[in-house]
């Protein structure tokens, strides 16, 4: 760990070291040691590849969450072999992470014997970026796509008050001789962390991403997170996504709708107490050509059409960066989290 | 079939009597007769949802298709049965309709036993709507995804020139004591069919669905199918999900990406020759209660924010208008399909 020069007030450190801090906050609020390295590896990795919404601006929350007691941190998740395609995982009110960690075997067997196989996991809280829940798959040559839903903050396309979450699609996909294609994408017009880090730095955002307390359409994240909420993306269309999102991830996995908790007895609470639903597909049972070669050749063609940046791009070349030169921390963060992993 | 009175130039006609005009129109221009009975129903079946885009309207680009020799009327599907979970079909550069009836019953069978399965259908031909694909399931209690590729039209969101094809999703799933949830939503800004049928009527589109020759923004339908493109709906989120639709309905088939078929020796070809990809899934699996029941509650709670008209029941309201009252033809239309049934 140094300070750097040009940034007094700057630090960087190791993906190790930042992981090994994490772990030290989630243990001394709680948790199970195989928890809090699961947890830690997620946010020290979104950290470590530029996302921050998703990265270390998360910890203070897991950390009131644990406090309050409406998670779990000792839950240990029941996996359940339903049939040749369908793995069912109860998180036992505990987060969602460690749940998928606890079936993830068992999916990927499943995948590659039947050719496609899914994961429903219930009674879960999910609080982190979606994207390294499925971007490990097609590392092993397999595609995966995921949706979770989270807490009423989203007016359906033609209604007037709130009742989807965020509702987020990730989807991954092998790539011949490169890094995975990978998207995580909320099927709000906006993500809520986005919003949260808006509201910290004082800034507006664009319009259409969301209405006020009276429903209202506002630029002011504040309006938006002090009784207002979010619009979908895309109109009628993301609004027709984010419902799907409800159905696979609440109503087929048997957790909660996003409509459905509620963490008013636990003051402090901020993490949806919902599902998840995984689908992996083994490429290998197609016809035709290889698919890492066919999905190279169509990124090849989007690069011709004059695409320069594809989605998980960023992430992959802040990860680079952050391989040689660390993970850059501000002095007061690095502080903060210290502090919990002390107090 | 009755001249109705007050529009003179209308025409009522049953449901069974557009299939048997229809069956007539595919059977004169050279499909096996399970091919014409297939897409008869698919067609009239839009045409009497209300859904104009994909119902009678396509009629001449069938018939232009099936007289340039393009695809095949006479194809027999091949189903393979791959594994416990994935059943793959090349229809022989005929229609995706027949492909998907051909294996039908052993994807559900699969769907069953499993918890899920996938239909990788390819060197397909679909022109028509995707919803009729996906409903049937949910009547039956299952879940359905489909995802079909197109032709090049739509420019990647941050691209210069048009890459992707109209690219559209749908999903259907079971709700208890009514209609299923049923949505199909292009990831285009706007479907291609209704750029067509809004050139014919010389209406204007609203802004933000295409760009003419040069890439500029146009509300010019006819700019936009005379060498233009269509732009993706929701910006960027909208562009990756249409790239997702290749991977899955092309790599993942060992169909032709949107970008990779060239009909330039087909004149009056209008089918784009690519492939689908189908995923069905038991919610009889799922913990919890009753998947439709739930389904159910997730639309009560969006009618309960205000939320008036759900995706699918515009179409399930037309359907049952035209089953006691017939369907709505002009003049001009029936005068056109009875020339094509006969000539």
């Amino acid at each position: 760990m140094s300070v750097s020069h040009d940034q007094a007030a700057s630090h960087t450190v190791s993906y190790p070291t930042l992981v090994n801090l994490l772990e030290g906050i989630f243990l001394r609020h709680g948790t199970r040691p195989e928890v809090a390295t699961v947890l830690a590896n997620n946010c020290a990795g979104a950290e470590r590849d530029g996302a921050h919404s998703h990265g270390v601006f998360r910890i203070p929350g897991y950390v009131s969450t644990l406090k309050s007691g409406w998670v779990n941190g000792q839950a240990v998740p029941v996996v359940e072999d339903v049939a040749s395609g369908f793995v069912r995982v109860d998180a036992q009110n505990g987060f969602a992470q460690p749940a998928l960690a606890a079936g993830r075997a068992l999916l990927v067997e499943k995948a590659r014997s039947a050719g496609i196989a899914v994961m429903a996991i219930r009674n879960s809280h999910h609080f982190a970026a979606l994207w390294p829940d499925v971007e490990p798959f097609a590392y092993e040559g397999l595609v995966a796509l995921s949706v979770v839903n989270s807490m009423t903050c989203v007016v359906p396309h033609g209604a007037d008050r709130p009742l989807f979450g965020t509702n987020p699609i990730a989807f991954a996909a092998p790539r011949a001789d490169d890094e995975p294609i990978v998207f995580d994408l909320a099927t709000s017009a906006i993500a809520h962390g986005d919003v949260q880090i808006a509201a910290r730095k004082g800034e507006r955002l664009p319009p259409g991403m969301g209405v006020d307390s009276l429903g209202q359409p506002t630029t002011d994240p504040k309006a938006i997170l002090e009784g207002g909420a979010l619009l979908p993306f895309g109109g009628h269309k993301g609004s027709a996504l984010s419902m799907m999102v409800e159905l696979l991830a609440a109503a087929l996995t048997g957790g909660n709708f996003s409509f459905e908790f509620d963490w008013s007895n636990h003051p402090g609470a901020k993490t949806p107490w919902t599902g998840q639903l995984l689908i992996v597909i083994d490429p290998s049972k197609a016809a035709g050509q290889n698919f890492a070669q066919r999905s190279q050749e169509l990124v090849r063609q989007m690069h011709a059409v004059g695409l320069h940046r594809l989605p998980g791009d960023r992430r992959h070349r802040e990860r680079r960066k952050a391989e040689s030169a660390g993970i850059v921390l501000d002095d007061e963060t690095l502080v903060q989290l210290r502090s919990l992993a002390e107090g």
